[in-house]
Parts: structure tokens; sequence; C-alpha cells
């Protein structure tokens, strides 16, 4: 057996690409989601191609190490599944699977060292059935089925996004806060004890049977915010002023 | 208070979007998945935009229904939930959700009949911090780090699909057959006991200790491939072929 790398993502293989800025916002697709191996089965603009780099933003690394195959069978002789892209796998007995799905898939083919490949067809008319009848599945998006071609780029830009999702470990919530963290609950108790004696003083919370009501309803709204500390000095800074100005008024 | 539609869909806003391809490619990508609120504020091109409408390739009731605005605010202004799209918010106090929660929150917005609105920056920049400032949320892709930036329209490809994912009920693996369903077990064993006779027949399953796992290995092989009824028949044709070859040979 010859000696190859181990498997550590799947190819990523355009049969008959027509467009060369479609191959470079593949391109660009694929490394946004730390995809390398592109392989084109004849393309047909010249290759390397310029437009295709202008149109990659800098995803050069990709098309530098793209391969350029003759037929299908060449392109994806050393791999060991095969998935085509289509959204008509019409009279084919075929499984297909969500790009979820395929990602899930892809993941654990790569951990089994099993390399996977995926093919996605020309922009116009996608796979052919005797394209499709070489691979071990379909992964078909679904869409509004009133509009469901995808650009070329787009299509390889949802199965980069799924697979890198499916090993991504982003919260799905954050409060994104710089290096300010959440203020404890002891300054915000602080600012609103100061806002109440405010409005106390000022008479806005003077109707004693309105009173709790409002004081709950002020506090709820400045509770959700999760204000940093920063803010709350702003807010005691905005209290401030507002007061002075009221006593110079 | 003002009568308004329904909310049923999130709006897309471009802010000042530099290039008309990317709005066209935007405008195909929304349809795609089903979004047809298009609002531009301030785009570059000249608008209505000839090269926008080549690049939607057919999206055109989308492009037709873009709405033009001299500013933000004007453009969100009937909005009641807004999200900022960026992969750099920075220096900002702002909850950050990937695409896949915000699609959450996006679904549950509108079945509460909220107005949703998600924001995308001009393509070199990104959204500057006094619109994310604005903004109730920032959605942020999780990518490469060392290559984050996505196309204008690839962005917005990733929200539409997953706003359309997060209602889909397509099932995440099916086995696609066309109007052929998958053959009753009786035929696939009626092959079966038909090739294992012919492999008697001829000497294939001579040896006698060898011929138990020699048939749990040919089985195993035929049992996965979920075969449709003419699956099966052209299996049983290519026997009668081969059988009939070597009785002739």
């Amino acid at each position: 057996m010859r000696e190859r790398p181990p498997a550590s993502q799947p190819a990523i293989i355009l049969v008959e690409p027509q467009l060369a800025e479609n191959i470079g916002t593949t391109a660009r697709a694929m490394l946004n989601f730390g995809l390398t191996d592109l392989r084109l089965v004849n393309p047909k603009p010249d290759w390397p191609s310029d437009r295709a780099k202008a149109t990659a933003s800098g995803a050069d690394r990709v098309l530098d190490g793209a391969r350029v195959f003759r037929s299908l069978g060449e392109a994806i002789a050393d791999l060991q599944v095969v998935y085509a892209t289509s959204n008509r796998p019409r009279d084919l007995v075929k499984r297909v699977v969500t790009p979820r799905h395929a990602a899930g898939e892809l993941r654990a083919h790569v951990a089994a060292d099993v390399r996977p490949g995926i093919l996605f067809g020309p922009e116009r008319t996608g796979l052919v059935n005797d394209d499709l009848a070489l691979a071990d599945a379909v992964i078909s998006a679904p869409v509004n089925p009133s509009f469901g071609s995808l650009n070329l780029a787009q299509a390889v830009l949802l199965i980069g996004y799924e697979w890198f999702q499916a090993a991504d470990a982003t919260a799905a919530e954050a409060l994104h806060n710089g290096d300010s963290p959440v203020a404890d609950r002891t300054h915000l108790m602080s600012f609103l004890n100061r806002l109440e004696f405010e409005l106390d003083d000022s008479g806005f919370l003077r109707v004693p049977h309105m009173r709790p009501a409002m004081i709950r309803n002020i506090r709820a709204i400045f509770s959700r915010m999760a204000m940093t500390d920063q803010e709350v000095r702003t807010l005691h800074g905005i209290l401030t002023e507002l007061v002075t100005k009221r006593m110079r008024g």
C-alpha cells in the first residue's frame, strides 16, 4: 500500500466549473472554514487564472494548491468516501443527507482516518446522473422549493460552514464585554438606590400606592442590561448631571 | 398605532453596500431561503442596477422590492428587534450569538409577531461601532480565525440558511428512491438463495469449513444496499447472464 498522509478534512472537487470567479469565491469560502484541498475536474477557465485569484480575496494558498484532473475518476482516486451535492437527485436510488447530517458523518470519517471528498457540479447543470451514480451519498440542502438553485461557491460555503460548526465549541450565546466584566450586583443596587432616592426627592414617586410598582418597573429596566462597571459609572454620571441641572434650573 | 402587516420574516438591511454584484448575489441568497425584504442604506451603485440584476440569477422579485434609505435609522424605523452581523465585535458590550442560535430567536420573534431585522455592513469594513451600538445583539459566525472575512452575500446566505433550517422538517437522512421503494426482504433473500445455489454449483463454495463465513460475507455485501425491486431484478439478470456465459463457455 502506498503511504498517504492521514485524512484531516474532506476534499472539495469542482466538476467542470465554468466561471473563474466561482472558483475564486469557492477558494475563499473553503478557507473561511479551514478547508484547503481543492480539486478541479476539467475547469473551463485557463488555469491558473488571474480572475480566480482576484475573487479569492486572499485565499491564495487554496488556489495555489488546487490540483487539476482530466477525469472525475482521477480526481477521486485516493478517496474512500464520496459525497455528491445535488438539489435534484431524481430517478436515483441513493441515500440523501442534509449538510448538517453530512458534516457529522464527515467528522466521523476523518476521525476514523477515512478520506472523504465532496463533488460539486457545473454552475448551470449541476452534477449529471453518471457522476451522482458514483457517490456513496447525496448531500442536498433544504431550500426554498420555488427558488432552489444555489450559486456554486454558496453551495461550497454551506458545506464548509456545517463542517466547521460540527467541531466548533463557540457558545451559542455569550455576552461580549471586551475587557470589562459584568458589574457585581452591589454596584447596580447602589445605582438603583441612588436613583430611587433622587426620584423620591424630585417627587416622581410621590403617589404612595403607585410607588412599589414604579420601583419594580425601574429595577426591571436596569436589571436586564447586564451592565459593566464602566456602564454603571456612566449611569451614575448621567444621574449626577441631571440632578445638578435640576438644582441649577 | 399605525396598521402594519404581521411580521413573517426578518428584514435584510445592507448598510452602504459597495458592489452591485454583491447586492445581486445577496438577493439570490435571500430568495434561496425564502427571504424577500431587502433594504439598502446608501448603496454605492446607482439604483436600480443592471449589474445587480444580472448577478441575482432570477431573484428579481427581491431586487424589485428592495427599498433604498438615506440613513440606518430610517431603514430600521418599523422594526422592533435589530441584530447586527460582525466578526469583530470588539470593545462593545453586546450579546453575541451564533447564526444558529439567532435563527431560533428570529423564529420566536416572528411567532410572537415581533418584527426583526439584520444589519450587514459594507464589504471592506463591516459595520462600524456606531451601527453596532444600536443593535440588540450581534450575530457572529464561528469561522477560521486566520481567514475570517466572509463575502457579504455569503454572510447573508448563512443567516438565511439557518433561518430556513430552523423551521424545516426535511429528514436529516433519507433514502431517495424515486418512485421505486426498497424491495421486500423476501425478494432480496430469493436473489441471495439463487446466488448461493449458483456458487455451490460452480464450486466457489466448495471448502466446507469456509462456506458459512463466505455466505455471511456475501449476504452482508448485498444486504446493506437497500435495493429496490428493479435493482434486485437487475442483479437477477446479471446472475442469469453470467451463469449462461459460463455454461456456454
